[in-house]
């Protein structure tokens, strides 16, 4: 599942309410090849790596996606998203709308999932409540919003984040409802059809 | 949402606790021209009616879809599913495969869910647990539950009622999900666009 969202749709928040209130979910790490910020965890926050490393990975398909940003790399290494899909995990990835359409091409299976604030008053809001950035900062991400956007129609799931508890089960909700999706599980009707046959022949007999 | 299933998947429970907690499910009712059995309530188990009016409103256009079982009619009106689906409740209707796949082609917003036991066994554990029928009804049910498996494979999804519980919460997540999807929503994203514009070009001002 790729979740995206406009900033300051709460995404983060969200992420970390679904993980602690259920143990069904993995979150991506990306590798980036910027400097760690003071507190940040190589395994955890990111996986920090040299440019060459990670020009290497690009090099051998290692990578679910990626994008330069500010003279960094950002990318999504496959061989942490595997690991925890083996290990029967739900692995959520938050990428942006242009690299989540991206990875959908090559990754048909991917679910998307848009969350959004209920309106663009709330979104602003919640940009000016952070009080961290200056007005500039805020009129510039409020034009980008309209941009992030773009793209939205291929969207499988739109969320919206008007209670945090509620849009956390809403994705749950979505996740648990593909796990019902009919191909993952017509094995189990094909094997029941294939014993009631042996049944009703056993007891022929 | 139409939920169909084998004979002793346990449908009958499962919704009835289904709609005990959550109370934004309706179940559909049908219609039909068998006599009512005692304590049966028209209105509530079946609309009862007689012969004339069924085919009345076969000819009106009034079912969804309608069969013809033992000679008796039983058939799903639509204006009672309508009623319900304008009080902004879930309908669900309970219908064979076969019926099932026609009302889809109809009304392909519809959603197919297949209730299954985990395993033969159980199935037959279940036919044979309920202890009121013969060795031949169960055995005759168990050869019909092939056929009821007959197009599984066009359901959208397909529920293991292993854990009672577990399952009704399936159902609900599915449907939950349902109120996710994108283009149920994306007036929302579009009129947060606007919005965004708007805002942009009044602090330009």
């Amino acid at each position: 599942m790729i979740v995206s969202g406009f900033s300051g749709a709460g995404k983060g928040t969200l992420m970390k309410r679904l993980l602690e209130s259920h143990d069904n979910y993995a979150l991506s790490i990306s590798m980036t090849t910027r400097a760690p910020r003071p507190g940040e965890i190589h395994g955890k926050h990111y996986f920090f790596v040299e440019k060459d490393e990670f020009e290497k990975t690009i090099a051998e398909d290692g990578l679910i996606e990626y994008a330069q940003y500010c003279g960094n790399y950002y990318g999504t290494p496959k061989s942490y998203v595997e690991q925890c899909l083996n290990e029967g995990r739900d692995v959520i990835l938050e990428i942006e709308i242009q690299g989540a359409l991206k990875v959908k091409k090559k990754f048909p299976e991917a679910v998307l999932v848009f969350v959004t604030p209920p309106s663009a008053m709330e979104l602003r809001n919640r940009l000016i409540g952070r009080g961290t950035e200056t007005k500039e900062v805020i009129d510039k991400r409020l034009s980008r919003a309209v941009e992030e956007a773009q793209g939205i129609e291929n969207y499988d799931y739109i969320v919206i984040n008007d209670e945090l508890d509620r849009c956390v089960e809403d994705i749950h909700a979505i996740v648990m409802a593909l796990h019902c999706k009919t191909n993952r599980s017509i094995s189990i009707i094909e094997e029941i059809s294939k014993e009631l046959n042996e049944i009703s022949k056993g007891e022929e007999k």
